[in-house]
């Protein structure tokens, strides 16, 4: 037996300790990394939401007739540099102001305040910046969704004043209530990605903008609705496609990291949902009118896609094909119903966005796997209900005082000439 | 000299074991992070695969007659929904039964089935999910190759019945034989994206029902082949584009991870094989008819982006630029080859996936850096002629019965209105 | 007290060492994951530039009359292939020599030299084949800048053989000067992802060739100036959609790693230019023109992209809107004063790219958080002087050289006829 000496303590103490550092080493690399994957994922997740901007502009360019093109592209491209002013400027801080947990109001300031020492100290799973650009390319969605309903006779100025305080107001408000901590997040209310917050939001805003504004000339004969078929179904075609891509951003960004398991469910139920929501939509439309209605499949493609938007992290795949047909299902129903009405839809935004974006809220209750207290069918209620009243209310009350002073549809000569020569003095094609 | 004390010892043990628990955690961390990015990979693959319908859609409304433009946008909107949602009920288990090596056909039972205790923990790489959204997306390529080559004058429901059982059976089928773990996989057989259980099992479908449908009305005179120009070359050159962008997924992802040295090899030799088949195709396209014919260039593109399919993880970035100038110099041959036969193929679907996918499964063999028993000669010439004959003879027979019993080829009439009128009663552009 | 014996001892020391190797197994493990995401972002952001190639391609048809559409389609589909081929050839070891830094030439080697023994070993955060696709993508951009300024009345192959040269050669010269490490990179200049190096050196190229080319026959009358609209503004408002999506890849891949702080810093200062870009551009041309001009607000993005692209990376926030408004702002003051002169640009390729490319290059002297010595106003200066100087002399020789051999201009009858007929002998739409 040989006693052993403190130099050899030491020795093992060292190598010890070493061992320890260079696993705590190992161990913030690690982390920085799947903080970088997360975080990239944000990033090409938003930069997909941002190609959605893309497929709602040719989506409602191939609906609308062909003097009206330009119209849409320059009120399109507008809206994205709207929305990621505004959101700049005030949107972000009164969606996410970060207080105020349960309340219905709060604001955090004008302007981005990236936090000191380091965007990427507060955050989890992402920098600051990915979190802003991401939920930045969200904002302006919901005025694309009305750009559609409302085009062929509304003034170009007011559409652009409307859309300015729809985003930089009505969206955030809204979106505070659930995603920034409000109270409807405080009850239960449980919306994925928005079936309610963005898409309900924004057709209630729609619905309120058709209301005021009348259907086109000419769409309602004395005896008979006239059908005013787009005037590119190719460029509409792109347009839904593109929105298909976009939305593997939407939904699966929406999971806020690039979690495994989480993202590819999103993106399963996402995709099959919108497959199902085309044979629902085709089924249902052949019944109706005995045709291969191209526009009812693609607008059951964004039906399925709106319907899954609340649920697609928390419902079975088998789950995500009945949602989907549902509200693919829903749409030739619901055209129709808002065509019987007079409440004149060119691109059909209401049907897709208001009615399958309620769907899919409803849907969470019926289909979700949460525990006790989330996404409940009476909170998933008052979640539809006070958006919609919110969203629709003061868009009513915005479109309304501005009928009453500025004016927001153009002339008869305007309509019928065409919105491109009457606001833009060139056409679409030459 | 001083005599350790038993607690010293402890407590080195202590911090040896804390040590190592830690590493341990950061190994896990690690693990976590790299299983991250490899998963976000395949999904983002999966949605650049997506985006390839989008691609089919527009080149081949591009290269049809106006009068068949919603024909073939509705055909690629339905074939999307029909691959997706019959790979969730058959089709993946078909193709990836998960036993049966080496053998001809295996069914692992209808719908999904998620392994227990948390989907991550039987893949290696990505997640269950990711596996099948990836590999869904693949399968509803090979219909789509089909409703190019027979467009403008199939029955609509006549292609949407072919479409699904080709989907759902045939496809899943060859796909097994290799990629399931088959026959051929057992034989040494190599396609890397499948040159062979892609395009080229595509392709044979597609020329089934050109024989069996016969040429456009008008195409053959006479004495003389009548070319019928696409109505869009614009939509055509979006739809190449869109192919190549999505072709980083199809064979990137088919690495199946994020493998630094293997994605960035595949991105490479990729791109340069499609450039080489730019300049090969322009190359004999100038040769022969003494134009610039962009209709070449741009399925030289597609060409020998087929043809370095088999191999892009195998070749050096050299190897890649011969096979794909080889690629896109088949294309006008191949072309001409086929329209002189009465083989009447619209937009070139059975010279770019057919050919193409035949020259590409035999440079496997050519150039491939192989171990012995991998890729050789004998054995990818096997695999084409199996792949094909089952195909074809498949195919050829179901379109055979199909065209006794239900009928596959529209009236002399709805063919010469177009069937954008005869099917669904409106026009791409009004 | 109990003596410790040797067995305790090693056995401590063993665990200890075990513990060892574990967190540098650990460490290796957490730095491939880190390695495999920078890598992936490379490859992710190397597709997305890619797609900038059907941007300009659907910007620059959809912006020409409906006569030159396939001539541009053809050029843009021969550029794609001449960029990746010739930067395989000769323009990667141009670019990037890996010696002589500081100064005004050297060369590497024809071809492409993966390093021995794994090519993933000389490179801090991506692979070989990763670092050559992204640089290859980007080689050919500058000639698309050309494409587009001297559509309408320039012979195909005079333009092809431009274009193969001025990617093979004065690209990667100038693209050595500072991002290959030469004397301008020794002096401080700096450009972030280009608008020097891409942008303004592709716009005094496409100044050279329309000095020497002439305006298009009908463009200039007596005494006024004939607007002659592009032939779809949709295919217009598509490119510079996808411009803007790959100009996240482009800027945000030009971070050369996936950070999560920079790339999402540049994520954001991007599309904020952007956003303001249509802004400023809208807010001048409509105080210019009283009109609501769609051509000026697409053309505002891509001023605020191409302004933001030198210091995308190293300006707050709001300075990124100063810098994209002025650039947008630019832009209609721009294109007037080159109609003036009599420079007949049908794209606004030099308003966009050499004129914003001036101005974001000179702005990162006004705005950028740099230390001394990078980035000053005079070395800005320099960079800009001297790479203008280069590129527009050896551009206006080649095209004067070729104007008095081969010639460059087709003929009266050609352009009156369209070149779509007189090089192609079809139509874009038929």
């Amino acid at each position: 037996m040989i006693a052993l000496q403190i130099s050899d303590t030491v020795e093992l103490l060292i190598k010890a300790e070493e061992a320890l550092k260079a696993a705590q080493e190992a161990q913030a690399a690690a982390d920085l990394s799947i903080f970088t994957s997360n975080n990239l994922w944000i990033l090409v997740a938003a930069a997909m939401v941002f190609i959605m901007h893309l497929g709602f502009s040719t989506l409602e360019a191939g609906f609308v007739r062909q003097k009206n093109v330009v119209n849409i592209l320059f009120k399109n491209s507008m809206i994205i540099a709207i929305g990621l002013l505004t959101y700049w400027f005030v949107g972000f801080n009164l969606m996410y102001p970060g207080f105020n947990e349960g309340g219905f109001f709060a604001f955090g300031g004008f302007l981005l305040s990236p936090p000191e020492g380091g965007m990427t100290a507060a955050y989890a799973d992402y920098t600051y910046w990915s979190d802003f650009i991401f939920q930045a390319m969200f904002a302006a969605t919901g005025a694309t969704i009305v750009s559609g309903a409302v085009a062929g006779r509304i003034k170009l100025n007011a559409f652009l004043l409307f859309a300015t305080i729809f985003v930089a107001l009505i969206y955030p408000i809204t979106g505070f209530w659930k995603w920034g901590g409000g109270w409807l997040d405080a009850l239960g209310f449980y919306d994925f990605a928005g079936s309610t917050l963005v898409h309900s939001v924004g057709g209630w805003a729609a619905l309120a903008g058709i209301i005021l504004l009348g259907p086109r000339r000419g769409k309602y004969l004395e005896n008979a609705i006239k059908p005013i078929p787009g005037h590119s179904m190719p460029l509409a075609a792109i347009g839904v496609f593109l929105l298909w891509f976009g939305w593997f951003g939407f939904n699966g960004g929406s999971v806020l990291s690039a979690d495994p398991e989480l993202v590819s469910l999103v993106f399963t139920t996402t995709s099959l949902a919108a497959a199902a929501g085309v044979v629902g939509s085709f089924l249902v439309s052949y019944l109706m009118f005995r045709s291969h209605d191209l526009s009812m499949v693609l607008n059951g493609i964004l039906g399925g896609l709106v319907g899954i938007t609340a649920s697609a992290d928390s419902v079975s795949v088998n789950s995500a094909i009945i949602i989907g047909f549902i509200a693919g299902a829903l749409i030739p129903l619901s055209v129709t119903f808002f065509e019987r009405l007079k409440l004149d839809d060119p691109v059909g935004a209401t049907s897709v966005h208001l009615v399958c974006g309620i769907w899919g809220t409803i849907a969470v209750a019926l289909f979700g796997n949460f525990e006790e207290g989330v996404g409940e069918l009476k909170d998933q209620l008052i979640g539809i209900v006070a958006c919609g009243a919110f969203a629709f209310t003061l868009s009513f009350v915005l479109f309304f005082v501005m009928r009453a002073t500025m004016g927001i549809r153009v002339t008869q000569e305007e309509e019928s000439k065409g919105l491109d020569i009457a606001e833009h003095q060139i056409s679409a094609y030459s």
